[in-house]
């Protein structure tokens, strides 16, 4: 990892856009010198003289050779991404060209780009939090309204807000406590107990409720885990036919953009489902959940964070339901009870048989019957377990040091009951302290920054 | 295909980087309204007041939504690669932004653009000719030196204007001649026939002269056409790897950038040769061009620039060498013998064995010797067929144009022989002045604009 001085005063290149045939591709260029750097290959305007936030068209020279007609946008510190001296060249799109400028961008002095060294060097020059550069991350990987929604909240700051306010209180209660150390000998108590408790209570509570958004946050971030159970011929396939194909088929409306196509998933008001254990429902093997009650069942079941149940309205007696539902809900996941072909019977009959349970949605998967209802439901079951839609962790780091920091909370609660000293309250508060800072990056090592921004794509 | 007046005055949006997920991706939004479409949905500072050539940092907003913080570059008509109003977006490359950038773009007033339709508004608008505007394309599919400097010095209009010096010089003839038709009852002449003969024939010269770069231009942009040929154990297979792995070695020497492989090519001094009908020669099967001499040999040999006739300098005799030659001298290639295995016998025994044919090249593909040699003499091979590095014809519809440009003069030519009227001399130089217009686009028709800009990817 590059964070050494020498290598953070080198200036850096990198093509920013995808690889491959494109009308355009954007070069980005970043350090001291970027700009006297591309100026010396350039014929054009003098860009070295050029104000921030102008645009220059020329040519990149590779001596007496044309590489490309290209428009040199420039940016002079600290106003650009990285706070460095910055110029992005959009040239034309093709690998040949962009290669071409890259080898004569490292001939006249600058050097090819580590991944994520242009976030790397904006967090390192203060431009973003290091939560924030993390966000930018999963903004770039986001693929569903709710996962931009939230890396989009996350890099905007608003997660890293509510963390600093959180270790805003918690710095001004380990003053406190250890002003008192300072004047051990007088035992004067500048922090009065109770409220001392009270407070540490609330982080505490505030901490859980972020550690809890985690499960959702990351299935957002990654697609809510979901499960098809029942009995083989309850309709599971048709259901998720009729999930998934409407999904493919709103993906596939906007003309001229390309997207990954997501293989059994489907998107609900921004959230992404994906369906796991599908293969034996598309097959008509008799490998899939439907197998409830045996125990392997519920290795399967525990990958779940929803698991639609579907039974068969004419066929299941309400006691087979119970006893399924009942076996399911040890799962963990939240449970959606749907009955199926009630085009079959008398829904009147149907409802009147299941009516001393009152969250069961009837369908007709065959017929299309009250899909909306079912999906209305997915969507309330995923917006329950949501504290609130601004703060919302998806990152795995993130979520370890808030456990950490509220294990350490903990501590600080059985010390004061305890009646411990002050020195081992101060010791665990700091602890917490510690563990929020890992967050937003007021404490790093080499080590985290490695594994944080080798993930980054290179040219960001 | 959009020509007519209402759909030009339509604002159009699209990608213009590669589909995918990158650093950063740019829309482009060109059209009268494109400023004020834009600036409805940003937040940031007025783009409606903003210079051209001004970058802003923003925000797109759809309602209270944020969709992405962007970098809006903004051209001001005419200044801008379309001439219209022009605003380029720089955001997050997660194809999910992408898409609903597009989708807000479209729903406030902006619709997507057709394929190749920013660069046919750029010709509409006089920015390049129809022949440079080929060009971007070519350019954008470049992949060697070579088909770059060719596209590129077209695109930079080198090639057009070789062009319209050759259509200058017919519209003055054609004047002269027309002239005369004017006063035909007083039988002047105001264009020596002489002279006129002269003139029609020095074009014809030229004309057949950039006709004759197209094979060669077409090799260039897509490779030149290599066979390697000879008898089972004259070595083709140690000199196939030898000259296509280096090359890989080269490909893959820049880190950072990917490329497509090319199978079975090499590159020397930017040409790249794309060796055709290797498939027998790696797999050691018998299917190669080695049965020289039989009938089918020749089908294959037609498709090739360059034919490398290797054969075992101590194997072979003499007058066998000669007779092969012969027979491969028919396929039109250019046709380089090689005596391989020197290593295994006395060089100076070879060279006198083979000194009555003066170009063949002595090599030893296991040990390496030569191989320098060989390549310098391909190069030479593409070179000589070169008229001029600067007007190279890669384009099959340039190339029809000037055949036909050519057959008019050589009617041209006819008549006069024949001592025709001027009304048929005047008729077959309008001929030849309409198909070298059809090159710049002086004549377009809405079928050609579609045949070409229909070729082009959507964002440029």
């Amino acid at each position: 990892m590059i964070t050494s001085r020498n290598q953070l005063a080198e200036t850096i290149c990198a093509l920013a856009t995808p690889a491959g045939v494109g009308a355009i591709g954007v070069l980005r260029i970043s350090g001291k010198d970027a700009i006297t750097i591309v100026n010396s290959i350039f014929v054009g305007s003098n860009l070295n003289k050029a104000d921030s936030h102008t645009l220059h068209l020329g040519k990149i020279m590779d001596g007496k050779d044309i590489v490309d007609e290209v428009l040199a946008s420039v940016f002079v510190e600290p106003r650009s991404y990285t706070g460095e001296n910055t110029i992005e060249l959009s040239c034309h799109g093709s690998p040949y060209i962009q290669q071409r400028m890259l080898e004569v961008l490292v001939k006249n002095g600058a050097r090819m780009a580590q991944p994520g060294e242009f976030t790397l060097r904006a967090f390192l020059n203060k431009k973003l939090d290091l939560s924030q550069a993390e966000a930018v991350a999963d903004l770039i990987a986001s693929n569903s309204e709710m996962s931009h929604k939230t890396a989009m909240n996350q890099m905007r700051g608003g997660f890293s807000k509510e963390i600093m306010v959180l270790k805003e209180k918690l710095v001004n209660f380990a003053s406190l406590i250890e002003l008192e150390l300072d004047f051990s000998e007088e035992d004067v108590e500048f922090a009065s107990r109770p409220e001392l408790k009270t407070l540490v209570q609330n982080i505490y509570a505030l901490i859980s409720s972020l550690v809890q958004t985690f499960k959702m946050g990351n299935a957002i971030k990654n697609g809510v885990p979901t499960v098809i159970a029942g009995k083989p011929n309850a309709g599971k396939s048709t259901l998720l036919n009729t999930l998934v194909n409407e999904e493919r088929a709103i993906v596939s409306a906007i003309a001229g953009t390309t997207r990954d196509t997501i293989e059994e998933a489907f998107v609900i008001d921004g959230i992404v489902f994906r369906l796991i254990d599908t293969a034996g429902i598309r097959e008509h093997t008799s490998d899939v959940i439907e197998s409830i009650g045996i125990e392997k069942t519920h290795e399967k079941l525990k990958q779940a964070s929803i698991v639609l149940y579907l039974f068969d309205a004419i066929e299941t007696s309400f006691e087979e339901m119970t006893k399924e539902l009942e076996f399911l809900k040890d799962s963990g996941a939240v449970v959606i009870p749907i009955a199926n072909k009630i085009d079959l019977g008398d829904p009147k009959a149907i409802q009147k048989k299941f009516e001393a349970r009152e969250d069961i949605i009837f369908i007709s998967s065959k017929e299309q019957t009250s899909i909306a209802q079912l999906k209305k439901r997915l969507k309330e079951a995923i917006e329950k377990d949501q504290v609130s839609n601004d703060v919302i962790i998806t990152n795995v780091r993130h979520y370890q040091s808030l456990m950490l920091a509220g294990e350490s909370l903990q501590s600080v609660l059985q010390s004061m009951e305890m009646q411990q000293t002050g020195e081992l309250l101060a010791f665990d508060i700091r602890k917490s302290i510690y563990h929020l800072g890992e967050i937003v990056g007021d404490i790093t090592t080499d080590d985290l920054l490695t594994n944080i921004f080798s993930k980054f794509c290179i040219g960001k």
